[in-house]
């Protein structure tokens, strides 16, 4: 049993009106020195099986077929535990 | 200039339905070691100022204040670089 940790964040050149809402947000909150926020997906995948290479090469087989839409976005993967 | 990431996923004992939806879809894509998936979101938070635990426990504040519900989800933050 392993678990991935696969992170989906739009590409920096994509504008992210929900990030720019929570900047905002933030803002009028007080907490003033924010001077950006981009706001993405973090999924944790349950595996059975050993963490080894084989699941991050899996995991971003994953990624790149449903997780993330690689036209606006980038993932990272990484194994935990 | 400093980043914070803050990962807000459902508390564990919370339903999840767009985890189990993303499940379902990677088992039929044909990934079937999968047994789990929860969804959640990530902030990537930029900051004006050093990254000190000043910074931290102010990411800690706004994932309390605004990012994250309390009552049905977990918030965990960390300094980048």
């Amino acid at each position: 049993m392993a678990r991935v940790v696969v992170d989906v964040m739009l590409k920096p050149e994509i504008l992210d009106p929900q990030g720019q809402a929570v900047q905002g947000a933030l803002l009028r909150l007080g907490f003033d020195s924010v001077t950006g926020v981009r706001q993405g997906k973090r999924f944790e995948i349950d595996v059975d099986g050993p963490a080894d290479d084989a699941l991050v090469s899996r995991a971003q087989e994953m990624a790149a077929t449903l997780l993330a839409n690689l036209v606006i976005e980038d993932y990272s993967v990484r194994v935990e535990s």
